[in-house]
């Protein structure tokens, strides 16, 4: 058998000890399947191992991520501290330069900084893989890469966020507010204490911005990405969407258009029954659509096991040999990406405005969609539940009623110019809801 | 740019033409991709193209898949004639001997001679990859191979064959019958003249034996399959199934347990709302269970676009030198397949019977399934549809009347012992339907 692939791993957290523990645990089968051994060793880590239970008692400690990028005995760099800046980019950096090879789940490092790298990897001719930076366990980047022959993809899209994903679940299952479906998740591990990354929509848009990358051959751009969190989004949203048979996720969305390669995150309505629409809890789901056929890959998107998993899939792949350009061809061959503006983004929209509930209201704001060539393919009206009942007396004028619009595709900007219209009329007693409906 | 990578494709039938003209749509970016150009040398076919706008004026005809298996001229032959004997298998033996790689969309090569085929390829030193004879466009078996790093797979299973699918799905939909939904898919061309192929189960059956050796390292062993077809699922199964919160797919499924490996295809109740139990059409679907994660792939299992990206994705991994053992690991060391013998499979059952209407029918089926330590979760009990309404006239003693049970789980051995003590007692108009249930 020949020589053993050597390893230099950093970050001993939750993916970092699931990784060293599946090396260590699965050594034969890795070996069978690499047609090499696979050796964790060397490691750094500031911080003990999060799981206390693997032995590093045989591996050299080397202090610093950086030192041991550069360690001369190994033959790969395996970064699992996380962080776009210092020390991960600095370690990975010095890997490549030392002719290393790296691999890592670092999505931040990868949305800034991945085009730089790949181009430094590919002048050292180092491999660099990035498989567990997007979607955890799913092999989506393998899938993009390496999976789907000659096809034109024209739009890739998912839920890419397990936290958003539970709490929108919790939500409609239990008739929860956001809030309370927040805490819940914060409380069973599921969020951060501070949960704007997550629910602000930006680790989506990290993710997003890599498969964008590698499914249209552009530099990874996640500057240019529209971004909307689930914040705003009420039980009230769920329970309209679910009555006209869609379901609410915070989708990530990269499609082809005239105008360019729009990138979008945002809650979006899907269709109930669709496998997107039907991915509940923590689960990640990944759609590929391109000229050839729709593709749709569902698996758990974080955790050590899951995220590990994909680690050590990508340093089997370095130790059999098996090499690919990281995005999927010469990085120095990646287009700038020309960005679709949101304003001609086009689809339907759920609309939900909470208006004074007084006559002529409703055909107020049909006159303003017309007026904008919005066509609708259903107006809903009726009282907030939370006034008291009392049928259609006429003098509870004034009090706010709930009009929830869907409209047949449409621009973005004709909707904004619409509803600013609408508000300056006065009959609005809220700022209105906006959730982009996304075909399957 | 390194050498052109030069194929020789035998057989032009759909997905032939189809990877005839991807290979020439996207010549570029397959030459990107891979590295090199990848260039179409020879091709044998001995009927005119399917498709007739694809131009082969500049490509030479060779005389025969064997002789061009052997050219000298190529590195790689393209096998897409189908059929597990010859000439299939000879012009792929012929190809190995000449030291070139071997593309195939094959399924009934693999299944019976794959692990041969496979040694020859190895001990030749020559490429040898199948993506295309499982699941269409559906990238499992890359997945399996080199997507899920260490992870002890225990389960694999999924919907693989998009003939039985469609008629399933279009039954319940349209409330029609097996033999209308199957008239209909032949009009539509998802069904054969002859479609016992797919409705048997045999169809399936290859894939799934394919998936099973690839997941646990096993010899491919299609012989050892448990199959049932759906030809016997009626609409009132569906619509039990329905109201039960099933969904009735055809399956196949590979597990290991104490016993072996259980490879089983036959129809079976997943729960609504699974992914698999919302695959609707001829889509096919395919779940992975390790101990590291759950792991689903929806998308099209048939089709010339479909199946010629599965073809050309291996093409390209080929150019571009990335090599994997066929079957995931040396072919020499794949275990002879342990059979788990059916009588000692353990789940679920879904029984519905068609009893005699006398008192005390009921009663004495849930005794016979007392008898055999099979506990109950459900009994429904209600008179045929068919017969003409008439509330519970003691008169009516003796008509038929449909019982379904759901039991809890148990073992295939005392589900059958049941049920022949049933049908011994004379309680039964007809044979009973039993439908296994694979939990999600």
């Amino acid at each position: 058998m020949a020589e053993p692939l050597k390893l230099g791993l950093a970050g001993l957290g939750t993916v970092g000890s699931a990784t060293v523990r599946m090396l260590m645990r699965s050594k034969d089968e890795l070996a069978a399947r690499a047609g090499r051994p696979i050796e964790l060793k060397a490691y750094a880590s500031k911080d003990p191992p999060r799981d206390n239970t693997i032995d590093l008692s045989n591996i050299r400690k080397v202090d610093g991520p950086v030192a041991l990028a550069a360690d001369p005995e190994i033959d790969v760099f395996v970064e699992l501290m996380g962080g776009a800046g210092d020390p991960a980019k600095s370690s990975v950096e010095a890997a490549f330069n030392a002719g290393h090879g790296v691999v890592t789940a670092n999505k931040a490092l990868i949305a800034k900084h991945g085009v730089q790298l790949a181009k430094l990897a590919e002048q050292k001719n180092a491999p660099f893989s990035f498989e567990a930076a997007v979607a955890g366990g799913i092999p989506v980047i393998k899938t993009l890469r390496e999976g789907l022959g000659g096809a034109h993809i024209s739009r890739v899209y998912g839920i890419l966020n397990g936290t958003c994903n539970y709490i929108l679940t919790q939500m409609l299952k239990e008739k929860r507010s956001f809030a309370d479906c927040l805490k819940e998740a914060q409380k069973l591990g599921y969020a951060e204490a501070d949960p704007t990354f997550d629910i602000g929509g930006f680790d989506t848009a990290h993710k997003i911005a890599i498969l964008t990358s590698i499914a249209f051959g552009t530099e990874v751009d996640a500057d240019a990405i529209y971004i909307e969190g689930i914040e705003s989004i009420t039980l009230a949203d769920l329970e309209a969407a679910d009555d006209l048979g869609y379901r609410v996720k915070l989708l990530g969305v990269a499609t082809r258009n005239e105008s360019g390669i729009e990138q979008r995150v945002h809650p979006t309505m899907v269709p109930k029954g669709s496998v997107i629409g039907e991915i509940d809890g923590v689960l990640n789901g990944v759609a590929i659509d391109s000229d050839m056929m729709g593709l749709t890959l569902v698996g758990p998107g974080a955790g050590g096991d899951a995220t590990s998993s994909a680690v050590v899939a990508d340093i089997v792949d370095l130790a059999a040999g098996r090499r690919v350009h990281p995005f999927g061809r010469p990085a120095a061959k990646l287009k700038k990406l020309a960005r679709a503006p949101m304003q001609r983004h086009e689809g339907g929209y759920y609309i939900r405005l909470a208006a004074i509930d007084k006559p002529g209201t409703a055909a107020t704001i049909a006159r303003r969609m017309a007026d904008e060539n919005i066509s609708l393919e259903s107006i809903m009206q009726h009282r907030k539940a939370s006034r008291p009942h009392g049928g259609d007396d006429p003098k509870s004028a004034g009090a706010a009623a709930s009009v929830v619009l869907i409209t047949y595709a449409t621009s973005e900007d004709a909707v904004r110019r619409a509803l600013a219209v609408i508000e300056k009329e006065g009959v609005l007693a809220e700022k209105p809801q906006v959730i982009r409906i996304e075909k399957s």
